[in-house]
Parts: structure tokens; C-alpha cells; sequence
């Protein structure tokens, strides 16, 4: 069973089916509505009628083709479809290439929040085909780059450094540069994710960005800026609180900012007043009983999880505000 | 946060309360409608919201008071809620006391059947209190006694005879015989599932009673018949397929019959039809490629996994119509 959307299937769906065609008896196709925004239990739950509708069994394989959501809505599905069956991630999108694919996580959204139901449920395979990437709109491509970003930040300065000297080749989709790109940041997450798979504080590390940019998204609404977009901004927050904590030279801030500015990506938030921001990241799932711990930098390519004062919080989303 | 539903609340919910009042900083509560007509999302939805409404987090443990509609559902939200909370299963049924609040299998209905979306998790804890089966009403105690026999007929027959020679103080809720039926019931089941969590053949076994049991219960619609009057018909038809197949003596499945009746059990089957039977065996979860694998009995407490020949099925179903 394809798991895809419109979009993605009148590019690569006859594709797949056709590398398909010689390793499965049966080949069926659902088509997903495509957006965040749809990420809910009645998008989960054409997949659930489409395998039930189709006579489908434990023996079948569920696959995710297309972006996160595709892949986050389709793992879920796998993941509790009879209580479980095997699938495969053939994410098309950059930022699901490099994040959302690999480690297991699955999950939709609730309208109090993102990724509030879900389940750990590992891919069989992660097929990243760097091909689909020339289809890929820019603005994704950029937002896909922030993850990209993310990795060097937390875990390999090295990595982001040559990410600096690699930015323009990136941007323009030099097949190398990506092919290191994807790589590289596969490599981290899924070292960080085979210690730690259940999320305790080692694979939190990975949410860099993410507390303060799962507020951007819950607050304007899903759907209206893009993931990587708001991780870019929430990275930019989390580099000032670092520094504001006294954890890190300004000097690594700023090149963070400068990296993520000639990558397109946006360095400041949206001005939804610094209470809506708290209340919401205290909604998050890694806020543990209502004190919100941020992934702060340590040092270049370091990262660890700590608590901040609220009125440092504040100000540093004021300093912050577009 | 304790899942419960309003009977079970008005019996047991202030108990439960008092006795986890000073292990919890906060204790909250939800009330599901009754009745395994409602074991579908939007029932689900209710834990959920109940859970994020009122700012639970990863550290919330989850308490399933109630009966297997509870314990199913309420376990199904605990996997899910962030990716996965701890629970505990307060089972207030006889039937959930013997089967299903042991095991770690969680589930919601499809339209197209039951228990088709869930997953396993395993509870922290299972507390079987006898003195919640007082106020159990008769016909639920019944259908409790349906598994208990089960565990006799595929994997205990000393059981199996202890129970034919303990029917009456059963029916009468002795103590005693009660709190011996609940514990081996539940040894039985916890040895099956601990070799074999995920349900390969040997946890299957288990299910003797249920390919047959699911489809009355489809077919009539959930919440006519209990599952456990469901179970006791189909071991009678899974009985009479072991005797055709000639897989034991007639005399074993005259001896289940008469016991099945001794506890006031259904020992036939609606009359919705053997092509309808077959087809709702058909889409049950343990079907693999269409062909249905019926739980057998084998000899005097023994039971395996076999297919069986359309024609076979047929003629046992028709000799069963009440």
C-alpha cells in the first residue's frame, strides 16, 4: 500500500510502482490531501479504509511516499494498523530526507498542538533518492536546509562549517553537495536515535529550534510556514538563549544567523506577544510537568537540554520579533 | 488521569481516588460512554482531549477502570498520547479480570471490524480486586466464565475438569473458586504471551473461539451479543471443526458444550449465513492472504493454529444455527 498525495504522486507514483511491480503480489495506492494541515485523524483514517477496503492483512507493507506528513501519517497508520505493520520511508523532500524519515517517529497533530498522538514504529528502509530533489519548490528546499543547519549546530562543527563554505552549491542543488548534505546529517541523527530511541535527553538534542518553532507553527495555525522555516527561526532563539545563559560565545550566534540568512531562511518570529509563545511551549510534549526545557548550545557543535527563567525566555523572543 | 465510564464511576471511581490520593500530586478523571458500540476514535478523542486539556504531560500515567471497552481504549491512548504514557489496568469485569487487561493488546473498532486499529503496550501493573465482581450483573459474569473455560480447553485440562466440577460455585460467585479461576486464567495467559508478545502462531492460540466469536459479533452488529457469549459459541463451532478435521474424539467437544451450557452460555450461532460468516472470517486480522487459520483444539487441553477446506466451514456453521 503507497501512502502518497496528488502532488507527489503524478510525479513519482508510477515510479515506484514500477520498481515495485516484480516484489509484491498486489500494488494499491492511496492518495493523501497534502498539507499540514490535514495531518488529523480523518487523513489517518483513509488509510485505515483504504487497507481495509482492499482486503489488506499483518502481511502488508505500507509505504510513504512523498514529504513528512506523508511519512508521519503513514508510519502512524503502519504503526497501528493491526497493531502494527512493516513500512518504508521514500521520503521526497529534502527536510524528510534528512529528519523526519529516519529514527522512527510517527504521529499526527492535535488541535492543541503538533505531533500529540503518534508512535515510535522504525521503517523497515529509508530510500532517499537525491533525483526527487530537483522537483522540490525552493522555499522547501531552503526549509529543508534548516535541518541540515541543525545537525552542524548541535553535533559536528566541522559539518557546519562546511556547510558556510557549501551554501551557494546547496542553494543551486550541486548534486554532490546535497549527496554530502543528506548524508552527513542521516549519519548524526540516526547515531543519536540508535542510543536514545525513546527520547530521553540524547535524542532531545535533535529538537534544537524546535520548542520555540512548534510555537510559530501552532500559533499562526499549521501549514503557514514551513517546518524548516520555523525551526530556522526557533534555531536563531535558541542560539540568544544560549548566550543570554552564559553558555556560549555571541560570535557562534551570529554566524548561525548568518548562515541561516544567506540560506533564505528566516531569523526573526512572528509578533504573537511573548505570553502566547510560553503558554504554548509549555504545551509541548518535551515540557515536563509545565517548566519547558530548551536544547541549548554548549559549545560549537555541542547541544544539551536545560530549563530557562521566564523573563530571560521573554526577552529573548522580543529581541526577536519581525 | 483515570479513563473509566459512568457506571463504573458511580460504583468504584471514589475508591480508586482515595487509594492513589497520595501517590499523585494531581488526580483527574474521565468518563467514556458505555458499550462496545462506542470503542471507535471519537471515543478516543475524549482521552485525549481530557488529557491535553488539562496540560498532561510524558510523566501522566494512565488508569483504565472499567471493563475491556475501557481497558482497550484507554490503553490505545496511553501508546499513543505523546508517543507513548505508562498505564495501569483496574479491571472491573470478569471477562477483562481473564483476558483482555493481560497482554498488552490495545485496540479501537473499524466499521469493518473489530479491534483492527491499536497497538501493543504493555501495563505497568493489573489489579484484579474479586470484590468489584459482586456488582457485576449475571449475564456479564457469564461471559467471563466463556474465557476461563477457554484457558481450560487449549492449554489446561485439569483446569478445564476443575471448572465442570466448580461450575455452580462459580455461577454463585464464590470467592474461593472465583480468585482460583481469576489466577490461573491469568498464569495461563501471562506464560502464553511472554513467549510470544507479538502474536506469531503459539499466541494465537489464545484466540480459540474468537475467528468465529469476532464474526457474530460484526455481523450482528457490536453490542448485541458480549464478547464473551460471542467466544463460547465460536469455541463450540472451533470445537466441532476439530472433530471434522478429526483432530480429536467427539467426546472432548461434547464435554465443552455441556459446560458451556451449565454456565448458561449461547452453544449456537445467528443464522446470518455461512457466505457471510466466511466473508467477515475473512477480513479478521489473524487472516493471512485471505485464507482464514482456525484455533483448533488437538487433544484434551491442546490447541493449534490450521487452515480448514470452505466446505468443512460451511457445514459446521450450518449444524449450529440456533
Amino acid at each position: 500500500m503507497i501512502v502518497t498525495n496528488p502532488t507527489v504522486a503524478a510525479l513519482y507514483l508510477p515510479r515506484l510502482r514500477a520498481a515495485l511491480a516484480t516484489r509484491y503480489a498486489r500494488l494499491l495506492s492511496v492518495e493523501l490531501p497534502d498539507g499540514e494541515e490535514h495531518k488529523h485523524w480523518q487523513t489517518l483514517n483513509l488509510i485505515f479504509d483504504a487497507l481495509l477496503n482492499n482486503g489488506c492483512d499483518r502481511r502488508t507493507t505500507v509505504y510513504a511516499l512523498g514529504g513528512g506528513v506523508v511519512g508521519d501519517i503513514a508510519g502512524f497508520a503502519a504503526a497501528s494498523f493491526m497493531r502494527g505493520v512493516p513500512y518504508v520511508q521514500v521520503p521526497t523532500t529534502l527536510l524528510s530526507q534528512v529528519d523526519s524519515s529516519v529514527g522512527g517517529k510517527t504521529a499526527i497533530n492535535h488541535p492543541l498542538g503538533k505531533n500529540l498522538i503518534g508512535a515510535f514504529h522504525q521503517p523497515l528502509r529509508v530510500v532517499c533518492d537525491l533525483d526527487v530533489l530537483t522537483s522540490l519548490p525552493d522555499r522547501e528546499l531552503r526549509a529543508g536546509l534548516a535541518e541540515v543547519v541543525k545537525y552542524g549546530a548541535i553535533a559536528d562543527w566541522t559539518f557546519f562549517e562546511w556547510i558556510e563554505s557549501h551554501a551557494t552549491a546547496l542553494l543551486v542543488r550541486d548534486v554532490d553537495a546535497l549527496a554530502h548534505a543528506v548524508q552527513r546529517s542521516c549519519e548524526i541523527k540516526a547515531a543519536v536515535v540508535a542510543q536514545d530511541e525513546r527520547e530521553s535527553d540524547l535524542r532531545a538534542v535533535l529538537n534544537f529550534g524546535h520548542t520555540f518553532g512548534h510555537a510559530i507553527e501552532a500559533g499562526l495555525g499549521f501549514g503557514n510556514w514551513l517546518h524548516g522555516e520555523a525551526v530556522a527561526a526557533g534555531m536563531v532563539l535558541g542560539a540568544a538563549l544560549s548566550v543570554k545563559l552564559g553558555l556560549i560565545d555571541p560570535a557562534v550566534s551570529e554566524r548561525l544567523v548568518a548562515l541561516l540568512s544567506k540560506l533564505g531562511l528566516p531569523t526573526k518570529v512572528p509578533a504573537l506577544g511573548a505570553d502566547r509563545y510560553l503558554s504554548l511551549m509549555r504545551l509541548d510534549k518535551k515540557a515536563v510537568s509545565r517548566e519547558i526545557r530548551f536544547v541549548v548550545l554548549t559549545g560549537r557543535g555541542e547541544a544539551a537540554l536545560r530549563p530557562a527563567p521566564d523573563a530571560v525566555v521573554r526577552e529573548v523572543i522580543e529581541m526577536h520579533v519581525a
